[in-house]
């Protein structure tokens, strides 16, 4: 019932109002040639792709799920034929380097097609997403002759990947990982253990799977010290460059998920594997945040996705559905009740998804203009730029999967009953909205990383230039937003001064308070990107109801959202308070 | 790999020490017959049949769900066997009056037995639930000979019952209900016309099924006040109260849902079944008020069930679990890694749980002693429970199914990862507390309701009474608790001073703000709670570790969850906002 269509509208106004994407690219290396018209060719193409072939699988793939058998996984009913119009269509290319066959495009055009197919079926997107993250770390890492053996398949599409970390004993803690790689005579390895939690491990979409797997050699040193990154491919490729014979990884089982369904999450086995070491011997840690940082922008933006969703259905919903009448008199006499949209009830619900989609589109996009000035500037402007990325990623993954979350929930909620019945769809955005807060690193885990590595690490000078950024934004804000902005900037420093301070004393107040901090950074970013939003709205609104809808979803923001801060700030000032008094054997089950 | 174990020392503390039953009891008609011995005997026998009957078939029937078929549905493996030892046991009888067979028990020792078998399988207990319902309207409602027809065979449970409100194209608004009750020429009704979201409409568990039936008779007048009620057996009794000849009920199909997958979902095809009158023509929603108020405190409870479940399965697996070390040095160095237990942000996750589940149980306990009142007592006494059990009713609904939701789902994160695996049992904990903020009145409808209906019909004076009583509590509380709680009570009133004049000039700003001064209602009175719980844990923290769990998380909700209602204040004082500017035109996707 839920028919997706891509949001080309909001997302012209994210790249060429909002953040000017033609300056940008201006800006880039090479960045001259992605013209308005080439963009708008690929989006259109992108647009008509998820909504053609991949919002159809949606519901199928999640109610068919994969298969295990004997010898491999089988993807859901018109999985592995949309994966093939895809490698047809080129996308795998667009962002990858013209030597290996790419399109040579910056990373934020590929962003936008991730979004589309995102939204439209989030469970076969993970297939060519985790792909995407496992091409970049062989091309950021990888020797010149494994980049020659894997990136043109890979490139292409022919060729999928995965990354492997998570180990039943071990998930955020890869400290006591146990895989082991015992070299071979030859050079190579032999891999020895059991991976959990491996999205795309096994599939019938593509012709070989490369998987990054993180193990340790013998003699090496105990804990994350002595982890290292190996390519173990499903295949090991011939001299010519074709997958050749079977390597000695088979996936053991599928896991029983709550959503995601369409996604085959594999028990990976690894009984001897041949596996090739990437990066340097003990710098597998290292190698692989290429690939989880990519992945946790690339799971913000899925945040992103399921509160449109959300709006997408819960919109139209509200427009359809008749129930009660308007409190302050009949709105539709010729209907027998008013339609669910002339409920305040239901259209704060409404607004609030809108906040957290587009503005989520906003920030999605902003980071990925910072990553292609991470990817192809140099100098400061690319030492900024990654120091920027760095600080903001743990607060998109973190709040962008938390209020994601929360808008698939209001979604589902805007149906009443009918929410939760699977035709309707919104039910299934909940299930799998609801992995995007605990993989790549839970909000906790993010939250942490954010205060203990990002904020304290350098006494705060990364996030002293970020507040400065955004007050100098504050300069050119119509002053409805600029002055509540400025006054929350100001109550996030001496948030940020409490914190350190408390943190001087007891490191676990760090931990206490890190959640409710970083959802409090989140708000401001927020509310930094809606009121630059709301600016430029404000000025067009007599132009057409796309900005009166913005305006009032900004106002909406400032008025009814950013209020949140009030408890997060509460919540840190308050600390650690009771949360460490009680000893671990009292803290139980009566 | 959930292992549920009934609550019984919280539920002691809770009717022991705070709700003080033995006096409650005491001044009830009939009530010294309710020894804490029958109690410990009955509740004991309770906890057992929950842990050792249904939890067993928790996952199981929620894997295997529901089947229909032509001559009706079948319910998963185990279901039936456990409904008739339900009935064996003279489960269904606890508190029917005992002309009818019943045990004649007041209803709150019911809510016990009716916690631990909905916290040990939800989708189970909600056949039980349902019956109750239907079983209490038809004792309210009923004529002598149709309590004489029915109650028997429902006081032992051998027939159970439904309620038949929602049509396709109503739920929350039941006045362009379509059902048609034509006079038959006996007296009886021929009921024609289609329901939807039947839980419990069509099984195996019992003889027979007695659904209760709104519809409207020929020139009944439009809207709601044309409805009446009917009572439509499965099988028509004999004259000898035997399940006799099949009646036009028929189960066309059942839904496909979230979660509660073993409870049968029905839609029910009336094609002209004989149905009777019960209570008086066209005050069928007055009738069936009795089934939704007793139907709201039991979703009330659900939402406290889901905060224990959450709370059991993740307080084990924080000790279990090892990841990472404690930031202020190893606490368990003979282990790989500490148990998550160390971790601040999993304690502050772990007391939020607890705090919504125990407070809950707190909020039903009390609102089952109202209901005792309002069921035995008489006078004064009996009025005043009623209003007071009426006014706090949409604040249990919405405000403990809310936090039920939270709790389930802070339940899963913190299982990382695992939580997303349905084998860990927390993933259908979330899908099943789902349901509860939809069915039976959504929040907003509940808000509405507490805000439209209870607080400002009367011009406050129910409100004012309640407050009255908390700042009464008050003085015997300690200086910790009642001083936050007397600030905040101060504050609730100003605000509803507030919504009251911001409704004078415009009804919207009720449906604005009416989910806000819900929630902050809901902190507010769980403040009470908690003060109470824990001004008593602090008298006896010598005596058991028990109660320094009880005292802390009394200190957590006052430190770090009632700061919540900062932002409900502010949403409540910024009002309608913007919500109401835009035509319902513009308000939609672009």
């Amino acid at each position: 019932m839920f028919e997706y269509k891509a949001p080309l509208r909001d997302v012209r106004f994210v790249l060429d109002e909002l953040l000017e994407c033609d300056k940008h690219y201006q800006s880039l290396p090479g960045g001259d040639d992605i013209t308005p018209e080439l963009r708008e060719a690929i989006f259109n193409e992108a647009a008509k792709f998820s909504e053609q072939v991949l919002a159809p699988i949606r519901r199928s793939g999640d109610e068919e799920g994969c298969t295990w058998h004997e010898s491999g996984v089988t993807t859901p009913t018109g999985f592995s034929e949309a994966y093939d119009q895809y490698v047809e269509g080129g996308w795998p290319s667009l962002s990858m380097p013209t030597e290996f066959g790419g399109q040579g495009l910056p990373l934020s055009v590929d962003l936008v097609c991730g979004e589309f197919s995102g939204q439209a079926n989030q469970a076969w997107a993970m297939y060519p997403g985790l792909s995407a993250g496992c091409r970049m770390t062989i091309s950021a890492h990888g020797s010149d002759e494994q980049k020659q053996t894997y990136l043109p398949k890979m490139v292409s599409g022919l060729w999928t990947g995965t990354m492997c970390l998570t180990e039943p004993q071990c998930g955020s803690d890869l400290s006591f990982l146990k895989t082991r790689a015992a070299p071979n005579a030859d050079g190579s390895y032999a891999i020895t253990g059991t991976k959990i939690f491996i999205s795309a491990g096994e599939h019938d979409m593509s012709e070989n799977i490369v998987h990054l797997v993180l193990a340790r050699t013998p003699d090496a040193p105990a804990g994350t010290k002595g982890i290292s990154l190996f390519i173990v491919p499903k295949f090991n490729p011939t001299a010519n460059g074709e997958a050749g014979e079977r390597n000695q990884v088979n996936c053991g089982s599928l896991e029983h998920k709550m959503g995601i369904h369409a996604n085959a999450t594999c028990v990976m086995n690894f009984d001897g594997a041949t596996g090739y070491l990437i990066g340097e011997l003990n710098r597998g840690l290292h190698c692989m945040f290429t690939f989880m940082n990519t992945a946790r922008i690339g799971t913000a933006s899925q945040g992103m996705n399921h509160a449109e969703v959300a709006l997408q259905g819960a919109m139209g919903y509200a427009h359809e559905r008749e129930a009660g009448r308007s409190l302050t008199g009949v709105k539709a006499p010729e209907r027998p009740a008013d339609p669910l949209i002339v409920h305040p009830d239901v259209r704060r619900m409404l607004l609030t998804i809108r906040a957290f989609a587009e503005g989520g589109r906003a920030f999605a996009h902003y980071l990925a203009q910072l990553s292609d000035h991470e990817m192809r500037s140099e100098g400061d402007k690319q030492q900024q730029a990654a120091d920027l990325l760095s600080f903001l990623t743990p607060i998109a993954k973190g709040f962008m999967t938390e209020t994601g979350l929360e808008a698939a929930n209001l979604g589902m909620q805007v149906y009443g009953g009918h929410g939760f019945i699977r035709e309707w769809g919104m039910e299934q955005n909940v299930r799998d909205a609801r992995i995007a807060t605990l993989y790549e690193g839970t909000t906790g885990i993010q939250s942490l990383d954010l205060l203990g590595r990002k904020v304290m690490a350098d006494a705060g000078q990364k996030y002293k230039e970020l507040v400065e950024m955004i007050k100098w934004d504050c300069e050119t804000m119509d002053d409805e937003f600029s002055g509540p902005l400025l006054e929350k900037l100001e109550e996030w420093q001496n948030l940020t001064t409490i914190v350190g301070e408390k943190a001087m004393a007891n490191l676990d107040e760090l931990g206490a308070s890190a959640v409710d901090y970083m959802m409090y950074s989140g708000y401001v970013i927020f509310a930094w990107l809606w009121g630059r939003m709301g600016t430029i709205a404000k000025d067009k609104q007599a132009q057409e109801s796309f900005y009166t809808m913005k305006l009032t979803t900004a106002q909406f923001y400032f008025s009814k959202i950013l209020p949140r801060t009030l408890t997060h700030k509460a919540c840190v000032e308050a600390g650690i308070a009771s949360i460490m008094t009680m000893e671990d054997q009292d803290f139980r089950l009566y």
